[in-house]
């Protein structure tokens, strides 16, 4: 078995803490146990810190209500980072006008919404429609019809030739201890291999994310890469991605990743995080809350 | 352009005809014009002939009444290989008792029910006879939910280890001369990559396929490879498939190929038939025909 | 760990074996110890087996001869079906003249001429005789110079659309207890992917080769796939191609698969063995054999 | 045939030029006719502009002198970022000691120096310095024997958990009007296949190189991505990586697109360029000129 180190004693290190959200800071239970600690110790310390996440199912003001629901009130919506942000920037950018197709939730559509572009559900679109549509973007799993609309956007895509955005790149998310449901990047490679196309996929490991928090953080403060570092429960998402970008990272054992199986991912993917620890808790009174908790 | 060939002066040299049937012998409008001439002269010659079709929907006696409807009478369900009479021998030699879960039509579970096994629908498994279930063949593409039978289908096989079986390889299929529908082959796909496993797939271009039909006509009479003709419209399943396993092929224009394309993706994808023809339309009195329609 | 069983109550209830060779019969240092006894037993209860290989770098005679040098004097080319061999029926019914150039020894090269072709190393291939090649073999990762003859045949099949055959599927084979070689399948990967081409493979998991030892067992007798049992080290080949054509499968652990980590692949894969043994030896007088081992 | 849009029309819109090096700037012939002057005239504007290359395979410093030499002389090393460059930023960031292992020529590993670490072709590895080996680099296809550095490699990272760095995502290069190479990036890619790993690569289209150009640009000058333009021969590097960035893009034809396949590429790929051009020449007496040229 991997020997972990403590959690406080690497955060220490460092000026910046990047947090992934589901397997780290909370799971499907809800907050994973000690995290509102981590909080307190960082808002004392006065660290900054960001959630970067691939979660693009709700706005970053929802997402802060819903670690303030959990007991993390610190959390504002300005330090969340999701990869629904970047295709808002996309559209920003890249997309000047008519309308943006999306599967997803009303919710999940609404704050991809930017000035003089239409936001509409594939289940609207038909022949009256169909070339005002500029672009479409995949954020959620749910608020859709599988069966008709993912046959929909095949075609839709078949007819216009237009960007089409992956918010999240994630495969499948946990539901329970047992059990998973297929997310929306799951459902985009579907797609792409049946029309033989590559998507633009935003969200971990890809560099952009992270370059988004970064660029965030150096707004408010001269930084160096070596001074941030990422904390997260998947090899392929949070550790491969902040490696890459040039971070220290350390892989968590709340989420994802197994303590029993650790060492024979990390062999097999050759995906090394700099640290190992059990959980991202800093515990200032470990041993006063060892002897309470007997 | 491409120039074509006569397609009676390549069906002379053969004895026997392998023949797809989507884009080859009928397409969403009903019979390819024409085809009935093919099949009245293939009798009239005495030359045996198969149709080896991905199509797993409906079993070989549903397959050749739907041939009969559309004008074709000779067409007996003895000449009829399809991708779910493998799924069926999978089955018959490899799981000897339990269930099997299916997703696809109540029709297309019917024909794969082999002695000793109990076929039951993926929305009917529940925690009372998941343990039975020893076997999950992907059949079509309708016939559950979408969203909550794919996603029962991922937990599913993350606790039951058993044999997975897509019998239609197929990522699409035409509707209409402008949509295609995704087709069950497009969404095990998904299922793979999500589970990171390979199921078993039966299906053109795969051999077995081939030797399924070739063992059919080897029981009648002796023959070689070098006397049987495959014909095809789609170059990654047909013509791969017939080549690979050592067959001349032909090409047609009637389906998934338009003579426009042919020429770039035979030399993009290297796969190159042995004849190419505008249809597979045998017409002994084409001067005549040519006559009539002026 | 997983609980084995003995390798001779399983033999007793077929009527032929295929067995895979490097891994099973041999290793990277001869015989696997024992392995000669397995063969008296077969010879002597007078049942049929075959040697089903990917190795496509010698002859069957030569891989016969191979067999006689570490011990196993029975062992007859004509028990032997390499990946060669499918490679050069394809040319056989295939490639009616020309030039067939390739990759490989002159030894690999030899046993696939065929009447009516000239074989020619991929360096040889010069302005003079590109137009006369008519098929492309990728046989063995020896005998050429990487640097120049993989540009070669990169720029070869850019000008010459002809078909290209592999005829060993495996990314890689085992030198010592240590380390691996290259093999010319994950060359051919390489070059497949510059390209985007797809190449004829041969070799297992493909059925193509099952069915070529499956037809050679039906020339001398009646028999059913039930009576025919699969044993090999590796489940991405000899397992999931065992299987899939309808045989039941052995999974020993002389080769790639180590008991440690076979209940792990085995879940991951989705790849399941009828059974695991130790290894394929049938020892006639285990106890007495454990009495002198002591 | 795709209406093609004046170059300098669109230049004149944009305050900073991203170009790509091989393919718009120069060929295996040298300098593309008439970009010498598209170098004045951005001189002259005093627009800012970078060379954005996969080119690992040289310094900065080099790159430029050979811009000099075919008469390019105001292209500073400081105007080019090179994915290189990214390679070392990752080996100073996340490598701290031991020797970077690399296959190219000593002239890319130079380079890529850091204090502190030590670079070493992977032909001198051995059982006494392995365990010193942290890093390995993909820099170049030339510098290093195919077969036995290949292998040496594969059994490097089966022995050493080490990140490994492709600084070069090209699969392929032009030589001729006719032939291509390999590229490292091709090498890598069946390297990973064998290992079942994923490298860390650097390179368009990837968003860290338009990252790292776009953090020097700031450095000088308060700048929005929409003042950004990227100009690229090739669909899926500069003109995919780019549109994901966020810049606008021009494609233009002479590199890797030619005319006649642009509108059946873009179709297929589904990236669309913002911007079509023949080439990438500001001509500002273009009615002179083709005066002259009669």
């Amino acid at each position: 078995m991997i020997q972990t180190q403590n959690f406080k004693d690497i955060v220490d290190q460092y000026k910046v803490i990047f947090f992934d959200s589901f397997g780290v800071i909370k799971n499907y239970q809800g907050l994973v146990p000690g995290m509102n600690k981590t909080f307190e110790y960082l808002e004392e310390q006065n660290k900054k810190y960001y959630i970067v996440t691939n979660d693009a199912s709700r706005s970053p003001i929802q997402l802060a209500d819903g670690f303030h629901k959990i007991g993390l009130p610190t959390i504002k919506y300005s330090n969340i980072i999701s990869s629904g942000m970047l295709a808002k920037e996309y559209l920003d950018l890249k997309v000047h006008d008519g309308i943006v197709a999306y599967l997803g939730t009303p919710n999940s559509a609404h704050y991809i919404e930017t000035s003089g572009l239409h936001t509409l559900p594939v289940s609207d679109i038909n022949d009256s429609n169909i070339n005002q549509v500029n672009a479409l973007v995949l954020l959620d799993d749910e608020g859709f019809n599988w069966y008709s609309d993912l046959n929909k956007v095949v075609n839709l895509l078949r007819r216009r030739n237009i960007p089409t955005i992956v918010a999240n790149t994630d495969l499948a998310y946990p539901l329970s201890s047992t059990d998973v449901a297929i997310a929306i990047g799951g459902i985009a490679n579907m797609i792409e291999t049946i029309l033989g196309r590559e998507f633009i996929r935003f969200g971990k490991p890809d560099s952009q994310t992270f370059m988004f928090a970064y660029d965030l953080v150096r707004e408010k403060m001269s930084i160096n890469k070596k001074d941030i570092l990422m904390v997260g429960d998947t090899l392929h998402t949070d550790i491969l991605g902040g490696n890459k970008f040039g971070l220290d990272t350390v892989l968590v054992f709340t989420g994802n990743t197994l303590p029993k199986d650790a060492e024979t991912r990390i062999a097999s993917t050759g995906i090394v995080p700099t640290y190992i620890c059990d959980d991202a808790v800093v515990d200032i009174y470990p041993e006063y809350f060892h002897f309470q908790s007997k």
